[in-house]
């Protein structure tokens, strides 16, 4: 399989990707090709301290960066030389099979879908988010592409986010949450409530509302809401998470006997910690779009890319879209022309 | 101060209630009554463990229970003599000056709206929740009384917030934060963006947009959502903390060696699990309606209504409401009429 990989996105742009991508062409076996998209000269001056860069690996230059603060569909339309625009471009033209960015996630949302297209079925791509749960894996899907979307939406958002949790996490009939106030099919809004009716009567395994308190509890695979809640649902995680995380430490440090079991408890606040470290999850997958398509954390370290390298790798592997073409294809045509 | 305690809500009820009572009775000094409100038999019953009751305490005797599958403003009009009602009807009636419930949240909204009426220049009560963050109480304004709401509305809710805020927290000039999914004012939905242009012009120190990641950063002293976003904020951040802990926990005690560990940092762990522990906070406040109203937690111990009935006190202590009102009137007339 052959990755196109952005190599200009992202908080510690280019070093970790291309951390990060080394690491992922020596260790992942299925990885044929390995496109670091960006500005050759910086992407080369990173893979000359690395003593043996794999074959696999190569570089396409990309003159121009897709900032932050820039309106994603004009970015897309305007830098038409940048790593995001070329990288998706990639996948459009058959050289590559995926592609991964820890860039501006809106313009990695408007440009797949504008240049790979949608899948047959989907009426609008969704952010599937993987987070920690007490003993599980949750896909909560939309995490951030429709802020504003009509119910029907959400059964899309929920097949395909069952697609991904079978597939992905092995997760066989996953159940289905809707994200609510109230775990009674009449408590939410509007929205929810008409939401909760064509969930009902979808081919999914639909358990009904499920609170912001279920959300960790790990009773659900796939939990669908719109793109505005998912989005702060994430973020708001995280944020309790690293906030919590913070307060231990200053905690375990403020006397020396403290700090001493701190030391001895090692091993267990380690594993904490990677517990909740949402790089090991491989960052969200942009579901419905013609091709894989990866986003990482604007933070993401050389690990994060790695994983959302490998994550990329294994929708492939698993042959994710078609599933999902597959399972949209069983929904009544009624329910699925929007 | 006279404050009605209703004793029959919340999953601990009405042993946890009375125990809070009893030590609210004894240890805050402004109260000159604390009403009971509830079935009085069983009151009676828990009282007797006690073996001195504070004369402040007594008893109302009220024959039926809101349960908390109950649509709220039906159960408030059927039960006439449920402990929600009646707990509610002695503020109404000038015998008590605050309510406080652990109880079915939706009735104390419906009933409080319904019996108490809004505060002159409120168009809709709403639920102010308290949050830690890293260096300051958050006040998450509405945290679940307006699941759909008019973007205008979120001017109302920041002001009241600051008043809460500033009075309460003492932060002068509270800064209020919009909860949306992008810095950028144009970031989010339609409501968030007409919502930031109304915050813009009234007397407030509003900074703009916060996203999730910013919720437990501790820069921000009230945020505004409307009620389905905040409830959900509200219990997600909950449900983390609660996952968080518990995976702590285990971990702590897989080996000898961190067992150790977790002994001789115990002082560490316990200011934590403190630190987190909602019920410290002393529940919501419904803010907008003619009298004080404090919701807490369904799962509310003797410890969280001691809490609720701390900051009830407080709150007219401070006269938390002639201030919203003082505060509200300052809106542009074309502003406050909804």
């Amino acid at each position: 399989m052959r990755i196109a990989l952005d190599a200009m996105g992202g908080d510690h742009a280019p070093r970790e990707i291309v951390a990060g991508a080394v690491r992922a062409a020596q260790e992942l076996p299925g990885l044929t090709r390995l496109i670091l998209v960006g500005d050759e000269q910086s992407i080369s001056r990173e893979l000359d301290s690395f003593k043996h860069v794999p074959d696999c690996l190569t570089v396409l230059h990309a003159s121009e960066v897709i900032e932050m603060h820039e309106k994603p569909a004009q970015a897309i339309r305007r830098k038409k030389d940048s790593s995001i625009a070329r990288a998706i471009d990639l996948v459009k033209d058959g050289e590559a099979d995926a592609v991964v960015s820890a860039g501006h996630t809106g313009a990695m949302v408007a440009g797949a879908t504008l240049k790979l297209r949608r899948l047959k079925g989907v009426s609008r791509p969704a952010i599937a988010a993987v987070l920690p749960t007490e003993n599980r894996p949750l896909v909560l899907v939309d995490a951030g592409a429709n802020p504003e979307c009509d119910a029907r939406l959400f059964t899309e958002f929920a097949i395909m986010g069952s697609v991904y949790s079978g597939l992905i996490f092995k997760q066989s009939a996953p159940i289905v949450g809707l994200l609510s106030i109230g775990e009674e099919e009449l408590k939410g809004t509007e929205k929810t409530r008409e939401a909760f009716d064509y969930l009902s009567k979808a081919p999914l395994n639909f358990r009904g509302n499920v609170e912001g308190h279920d959300v960790f509890k790990g009773e659900t695979d796939v939990i669908v809401c719109d793109g505005f809640t998912g989005n702060i649902v994430l973020k708001t995680s995280e944020s309790v998470a690293g906030a919590i995380m913070f307060w231990l430490k200053r905690e375990l440090s403020q006397t020396p006997m403290r700090k001493l079991g701190a030391a001895l408890a090692r091993g267990g606040l380690v594993s904490m910690k990677e517990r909740l470290d949402p790089e090991s999850y491989g960052g969200a997958l942009l579901l419905g779009v013609n091709g894989v398509c990866v986003i990482t954390h604007g933070a993401s370290s050389s690990n994060a890319i790695f994983h959302a390298v490998r994550v990329a790798g294994e929708s492939l592997e698993h042959q994710l879209n078609t599933h999902i073409v597959e399972q949209l294809s069983l929904l009544e045509p009624e329910a699925a022309t929007l």
